[in-house]
């Protein structure tokens, strides 16, 4: 069992922010995120693009603002569980919680933050009869490990640069690659594109378009596919199919923790501290909706800060420490470390 | 008569941000301060200290944060009507308002947004009979223009870095610098302690400690202190009275504006957009208050944000435009420039 102050769920940079406003208040936190790295969609999806709008930066690339983050709060020692979503929550009798995710992992802590972004992305999954039965035997909708596909016969579906790219790094590992798209263009980056093109020419991946996959064959396991080609059917003998059409956020089994839900986001107190309706949970960051939300990094940043406050005035009836600014105050790490303003000196002049 | 969309009074960080945001939903602003230059506390009082709770920034000199919040807003390009204070307010018939400044600009706009931070800046007084009498007439609580003090006979009081460094700056330009402070020991930069001591020993500056100026004497003009010193008076010949004990922050002419004041600060829905209890003035940054209120410059950021949102919403009835991630909707400069993330190609593979 894990043991926590805070357990934020999601890896994102409001969660990781708010480890931070969490260590200036002495609170410990873990971060329970579903992705393999923190750093949420900024990591995940667009890590070499430019952020305009987080304040003090003119831009700033997604994946160095995490990297930031994650130096930001080193000093107060979060903990991960990463590669895991959260699945379950249990309130116990003295108000604290046990939330358990789909690996069995537990969590024991004194207040959940949910930063959960957009919600966990789930593979956007081709309309196909029975692929659900061929999960995990042999329909793969993420490449987890490439050696999988070791001297076997594979099929990617898709026509982005997850498409594109994981057709070029297989085409060295794999015994034969197709690549099938519904269209004749596909949308990526220049060279991705231009790469295929080569090894296409070279014979190492062999390219179907405009064409779709409408079937799956096999009796235990993915055998063969139908493909559609310009109206006329195909069958094409494969190990694997790999379709790649993108993430879609989902909500997930938090879905099912008895929180108020609109419009696929949870429902919070903006007038006070974004908490819940169940008191001790709170959601940040886009996860969340109030009147006038707006699903920006900045405003998750707020929304972080106001929720270590309440949860530290919680967890300290009549204290009265209220977080200020550090420039003042400096910041004691849990890891020794103090950082503050060059002091001062107090000198008589003889 | 200066015209914009959000009239902002002053140029703090939150103000300063608030012309981004604005600006992405195409809103003109326009700032007042009553300082010389943008930035308000970060620029006035603690350029060279470290800020450690900026999100994404494990630490960043107060001046280089307002200069990169300059470099982010301007391609906005707001006007600044600086050294002045915003004086008085009048709400025309169409909902638009009028702001005057102490110095007589009128400012015409649509919407206020008071980033008042702290307040304006006043200077500690000392308490001394008929002090009042003599400002501008010999006591100076700033030095605005050294060349005023050109060989005259100067007295300061006070004991931090203010009074060290124009004591050091005008042993040079006075023709005579006497500083007085009531303990012997001063509180300032190392360097600054002991360039005073080295002016001492030089006699260029004559030191007087501990004492206390008690008294003022002149007919029109200061002519002559009293300094208290060890329980003995003495009288001292002088041009210029100096007292340098600091600023203090005051809501000043702002709590004249028929908003609802609550210790020292604005109350703002924060349920919502941040608007006070008149309809198109909000506050954001330090100067407001709600419950749960954080005087944190990451809360202004976020404050700024929402503000400009409602205003946008108020302007254009019925356009739901809300402000959304930069990375994808890129940003188009008022100065004609964009900004935009590098964009996939499309393209077929023969």
């Amino acid at each position: 069992m894990i043991t926590t102050d805070i357990l934020i769920i999601g890896a994102g940079p409001t969660g990781l922010f708010a480890v931070f406003e969490a260590g200036l208040l002495k609170l410990k936190c873990h971060i329970v995120d579903g992705l393999p790295q923190p750093g949420g969609q900024l990591t995940e999806l667009y890590p070499k693009k430019p952020i305009f709008d987080i304040p003090g930066y003119p831009s700033v690339l997604a994946g160095d603002l995490v990297d930031n983050l994650m130096e930001q709060i080193k000093q107060f020692q979060p903990g991960f569980t990463l590669n895991e979503k959260a699945e379950t929550i249990q309130k116990l009798e003295d108000g604290t919680f046990i939330v358990t995710t789909n690996k069995g992992t537990e969590h024991h802590a004194k207040a959940i933050a949910i930063a959960g972004g957009l919600g966990s992305f789930e593979p956007r999954k081709p309309l196909i009869e029975d692929i659900e039965f061929y999960e995990d035997k042999g329909v793969e909708y993420f490449v987890k490990d490439p050696e999988l596909f070791r001297d076997k016969k594979i099929v990617i579906a898709g026509g982005g640069d997850s498409a594109l790219d994981w057709s070029i790094f297989l085409a060295d590992v794999a015994s034969h690659v197709t690549l099938i798209h519904r269209r004749n263009e596909f949308r990526g980056a220049l060279d991705s594109v231009e790469k295929v093109q080569e090894l296409k020419k070279a014979g190492k991946i062999q390219l179907i378009t405009p064409a779709e996959v409408t079937g799956i064959h096999g009796a235990e396991k993915v055998e063969a596919l139908d493909v559609e080609i310009d109206g006329a059917h195909q069958r094409i003998e494969t190990d694997y199919f790999i379709p790649l059409f993108g993430l879609t956020p989902k909500l997930g089994a938090i879905a099912n923790w008895g929180l108020e839900i609109e419009k696929n986001a949870i429902k919070v107190n903006n007038a006070l501290d974004y908490q819940t309706n169940v008191e001790g949970i709170y959601a940040i960051g886009d996860i969340n909706t109030y009147p006038g939300k707006l699903k920006l990094i900045l405003c998750g940043f707020h929304e972080a800060t106001l929720m270590c406050q309440s949860v530290y005035n919680k967890l300290n009836p009549g204290k009265k420490y209220v977080l200020k600014y550090t420039t003042v105050s400096g910041v004691d790490g849990f890891d020794g470390t103090r950082k503050e303003a060059e002091k001062q000196v107090v000198k008589a002049i003889e």
